[in-house]
Formats: C-alpha cells, sequence, structure tokens
C-alpha cells in the first residue's frame, strides 16, 4: 500500500514575530540557518517514505510561495480559500487522495515543526504505517522529556498484538504543572504533536461517523476536484464547512470508540512555537564563550554580534551588527523593517506585540 | 569687566556607543531630540553672557563639524592637535583671550553637558564672575539630590564677605557610597562639574605658580597665536605640554592656599555620561501608557515604539520599529550601523561592548 503525505501549511507563527508574518509565515522561513525553510526540511523528512507522494494545503495566499520552494510534487497543493481549521484542510487533502488513488495511508504532518532525528522520525511513521493498515487511526506521540504544560497529552494502553504501537486510551487537554509532571513521572503519557496516520478508507470513514455533515462537504468537493467545476463547488461548500480541528473531530471520540493508536517516539521534536523553542533547536551552535547564538534574519545576512554577561541570548541579525551587553537569555530580532527586543522567559507574551501593531500605526508588519 | 566662555570640547562619550563616537563624538549630536546639539545648547545657555565672545577648543577633526554646528563666533575655534587634558586646553584659551583681550573674567563650561534650568545657570555664573573679580578662581558646584559616587565633591567653608559664593575647603576625589551618604546628610558638599571662572591674570598666575613650566609653553603658544607663525610654535611646544587636568593642575593646589571659592547651585545639571543619566535627563518625556522614551538617533528618524512591561525603558530608533517586551529599564539603541540592546543598570559597561569592539572586526564602529 503506498504511502501519502498531507502536509498543513498554515499559521502566521504569531509568537516568532518578526520573523514570522501573517504574510510570510513561520514554514516559509529558514529559522536556523539551514538553507532550508521548515516546509523544505518536512519534505525532505518525508520525500524517502513517500516517493513524492505529497499534497501541501495552505492558503491562496501562499500557493507561489510554496511552489516556489518545493519543486515539482506528484499531489502538489490544495489552496484553501479560506482557513476553516485541521479537520477541513486535512479531510478535503485525504478525499482527493482517496478520488485519485483509491484505498491508500495517508499522514497528516505539520509544516512547521522541526525533528532533529530524521531516522527516528521515520522509524516511528513505518510503524505507524503497518498499524494503520490494521484499520487503526494512528498518532506518533513524542516521549516527553519535561513536564511541559503547553501540549496536550496522550495516554497510551495495552500494545496492539506483535506491535510497538498502542491503543490510545485518552487524548487530554494541555495539563497544568502538577499534573503535566504526574505525567511525565507515570512513563505513560507522550506528547501530542498533531501527527496523524490512517487509511483513507477509516480517516474518512470516521470522520462521516463524528460529522457526518462535513464529512459530505468533502466528499463533495473531492469528487469535482479534478474537474472544471472545482472553483464553483469550493465557492459553494467551503464557506460553510465546519471550522473543527481534527483531534476534537476525530481523534478524541475515535480514542474512546478503541479506533485510535499510538506510537511513542524520541525523535527530537519541536514545535518551534516561540523564540524559547527555537533558542533550544539551534542552541548547540551557541558561540563558546558568549553564549549567544546568532542567525542571519529571513532576506538578511549574518552580522558581527557581541555578547557580554548574556549567556543564553538568541540574536537574528538582518543588517546591522548588534551588541548585547548584561542580558542573559535576551532575545534581539533584526529584520527588513523591525526589531524585537525581549528575552526567552516573556517568549509566550510575544503575541502582545503583534496584538499592539495595530494600534501602533504599524498594521503592515503584522 | 567683559566675559568671555572657554568651552573644551573633547571626549567621545564611549558609554553612549553607538550614538557617540569618537569620530562622531557626544557633544555634536543632539541627544534629547530638541533639534540642537549639546554643544549648541551650550553655547545657547551662554550667549546673555557673553555676548558671542566665546572661545571653543577642539580636535583637529572636528574643527569642521563643529564650524559647521556653532556658526560665527567672536573668538572662535583653538584646534588642538591632539588632546592633552583640561589644563592646556583651557590655559591655552585664557592665554589667547588674555593676550587678544587683556585681563578679562574667563568662564570653562564642558561642551556635552545639560543644564535643564538656563536661569540658574546664569545667576551662578553672574555670582561666581563677582567673586572671580575679586581675585578667585570661582567653580560652580551642583547641589547634589542624591550621594552620587560617580563626581567628585568640593567642600565649601566661609562665605565670602557679603556674597552667596564661600570659600573652598577642599576638593575631593569621587567617593565610596557611604562617604557620599555622610557628605549628602552634611549639607556642606556639592558636585564638582568642572565650571571654573577666573580673570585670565588670576588663572595664568596661579598657573605660573603650580605649573610653571606648562604656564611657560601656553604664553609662548597664545604670544604667537595670531601671527604666522602659530602652526610652527604648535608644532614646536604642543607635543611637549604636561598632561594635567585644571581640577589637579589649579584648583586643589589653590583651594590649599585659600584662592578658591564655590559658588552652590541648583539648575538639574547633568553630565549625561551614560544611559542612566541620559535617560533620567529626558524621563518626563515618557510616554504615560508605556513609561517608554523614544528619541531618533542622530541621523535617523523617531520610528513607531511598542513597549510592554517594560517602564523606564529608552529607545534610539533611526530607520525601523522596535518593539520591547518585558525587559523594564532597557536601553535600545538602532544607529545607522550598529544596534545595543542592554539596560540601565549596565550604563557604565557600555565601554566593554567598546573595547570589544576591534576584536569582532568592527573597528570603524568605534
Amino acid at each position: 500500500m503506498t504511502f501519502h503525505a498531507i502536509i498543513p501549511a498554515g499559521g502566521a507563527g504569531t509568537r516568532l514575530w518578526p520573523l514570522s508574518r501573517a504574510g510570510a509565515p513561520k514554514f516559509l522561513a529558514d529559522l536556523t540557518g539551514s538553507g532550508r525553510s521548515l516546509l523544505q526540511h518536512t519534505i525532505d523528512r518525508l520525500a524517502p517514505l513517500t516517493g513524492g507522494n505529497i499534497t501541501i494545503v495552505t492558503g491562496t495566499r501562499h500557493v507561489d510561495a510554496v511552489a516556489a520552494q518545493i519543486g515539482k510534487l506528484a499531489d502538489g497543493i490544495i489552496a484553501e480559500p479560506s482557513p476553516r481549521d485541521s479537520m477541513a484542510a486535512i479531510g478535503l487533502a485525504a478525499a482527493v487522495i482517496h478520488q485519485r488513488h483509491g484505498d491508500v495511508v495517508v499522514g497528516s504532518f505539520a509544516a512547521d515543526h522541526m525533528i532533529a532525528n530524521d531516522d527516528a522520525f521515520r522509524d516511528a511513521v513505518t510503524e505507524a504505517i503497518a498499524a494503520a493498515e490494521r484499520g487503526y487511526v494512528v498518532t506518533i506521540g513524542i516521549a516527553p522529556d519535561s513536564p511541559a504544560t503547553g501540549f496536550g497529552y496522550i495516554k497510551a494502553g495495552q500494545p496492539l498484538p506483535d506491535m510497538e504501537a498502542a491503543r490510545v486510551e485518552e487524548f487530554l487537554e494541555k495539563p497544568d504543572a502538577d499534573t503535566a509532571a504526574r505525567y511525565l513521572a507515570s512513563g505513560k503519557y507522550v506528547w501530542n504533536a498533531g501527527m496523524f496516520i490512517a487509511k483513507t478508507s477509516v480517516l474518512l470513514g470516521a470522520l462521516e461517523r463524528y460529522e457526518p455533515e462535513l464529512y459530505a462537504g468533502l466528499v463533495r468537493l473531492a469528487r469535482d476536484w479534478d474537474s472544471d467545476r472545482r472553483r464553483e463547488v469550493l465557492e459553494q461548500v467551503w464557506p460553510g464547512l465546519k471550522k473543527i480541528a481534527i483531534d476534537h473531530a476525530i481523534a478524541e471520540p475515535l480514542a474512546r470508540d478503541g479506533g485510535m493508536a499510538v506510537v511513542a517516539a524520541d525523535m527530537g521534536w519541536s514545535d518551534v512555537g516561540d523564540y524559547a523553542s527555537l533558542r533550544d533547536v539551534i542552541d548547540d551552535r551557541a558561540d563558546d564563550t558568549s553564549g549567544v547564538v546568532v542567525n542571519a534574519a529571513p532576506g538578511g545576512s549574518e552580522q558581527a554580534v557581541i555578547g557580554i554577561e548574556s549567556p543564553g541570548a538568541l540574536v537574528f541579525t538582518h543588517s546591522k551588527p548588534v551588541a548585547v551587553l548584561g542580558i542573559p537569555d535576551a532575545v534581539v530580532v533584526e529584520t527588513a523593517d523591525a526589531i524585537l527586543v525581549t528575552t526567552r522567559a516573556q517568549a509566550q507574551s510575544v503575541k502582545t506585540v503583534v496584538d499592539a501593531l495595530d494600534a501602533t500605526g504599524l498594521a503592515d508588519l503584522r
């Protein structure tokens, strides 16, 4: 059974402003100085598993930029007229793939996460595909290395016969610190990284069961997708589709019904959701003497940086040398049109800066 | 008796890097967004007292920039071939003025300090001129409002007959914190702001007594200053002149000999020596809601600034909007060619950044 990857590429990455913008989102950016964007890394990582069977679902405004980055893909790009959350995006891709290729295994992977260990990722996906072929919707859970409160958790139950994959007992919302510590200590919980692998027949069957109207709309779209009626049907159907995340639409009810499995993996995963996690991902590139990590901002160049008494600092340069003095864990980001100065401890609050742009006459920097 | 002002304009203002540079020093910069440089403010403040009798002493490399800022002055600019500390600079100006105008009262005032209350300043200078006419070398001492450890202190003794000016008992080096607190509590000590007012005959007489070789060199220079031999004598004499501050050369020994007087004044004086004192000077311009002071860096323009949870921050913009998040008392300075990020608490340490420029390949940013 061939394997097709679905990559929903959305989300402005607000907490990584000004590197990430609504019009130039995080998944299109090279945040680590590797020369490849997060989207390109995601495709590179999946290519050996899919043989090019990759479908990217993204907003209309990003289609050209995505196409410019990815080259030719067998299944190409699905353009969403408007954001309708992850179930519509992944469900439409799955329905179109099912229409074109019949019953195959699909896997959905975010375009803007980072994974340090590609081999561990591919081993986990391979195991997940095997479980998917037995009829489960399979998620890959990240073995936690800290009592993080920023992720949902998955409680693993009994292993499937002769497999590492286990049944999912429960999906759990982001916990408080005490609960997270208990999860970590028990060894039975993994982080929900939003990766889902299933046969198209199983995924669409679950959708039909739990969200029949959304299912009907997506099937109608898929049926006419490769015809000259695509635009017309999109205009009729898309705006009315229910906005719901795949976790709520399928994963949670299906777990209750015994149809979800989980493969736990330790692969150096990060959602790179904010400057704190970005700093962690590129920690090993810190300058030995000053403890400051320096990167070029997208479209800029790496400049000389002086870091004094500022260990743990992260600096993105665009065109000017930067000196950071006496601010441990400083975050300094220069782009073509803005400068952000904060600290790792404030990483979650960068959204408040973005919220303030309009009132400050800087709406075009969103 | 006419009054002539001498303005020594030197000093790179290292602790205000990158606003102040060796080649574009602090006294030439508009640091408060007033549209006037510190040098221009100094001249504006003195003009009502001097009627244009102002002599500026500055390095050869700054003569053109100074001339461009000040317009026509009666006594003009004295160019120092190399820095030889304040006694040579002020002594040469005094000797040249004495040669040209005979025995007049001169007053020396730094080019890079700020004074909020010009009337109080001029009242103090007027009182100092009166004391100078009685034969004293007179300094203006700043009534302290805090136990500062960054300034020298002057201990005032008995008032002169019928005057507010008092004899100086002693000049004291920068004190430790306990000593400074004791000074403040006693009410007898004022800060040494480096202002000296005296008749040229008295000033040069004191110099002859305490530093006869330096006196002889300066008199020789003054004699030929307005002749075609200036350059030749400068080349012969200047490099051999003793490097010594006017405080050590004249003020301290003359105080011991009973010849120094002090006028205490409360005039909103600041040496604007670092970003902490600069922030204090322009504190009243803080944005009401965010507590952030914004200024245009020299050569740049004032940009939109977002300050969130960063009360007391000071931001100099050049060409990019700046957001500061969660760093109280942050100091963020963008210029045409550099960005500095630090805090007020680190104001004294900015010199360490300048010291690091060479090793970082940024020697041209000194």
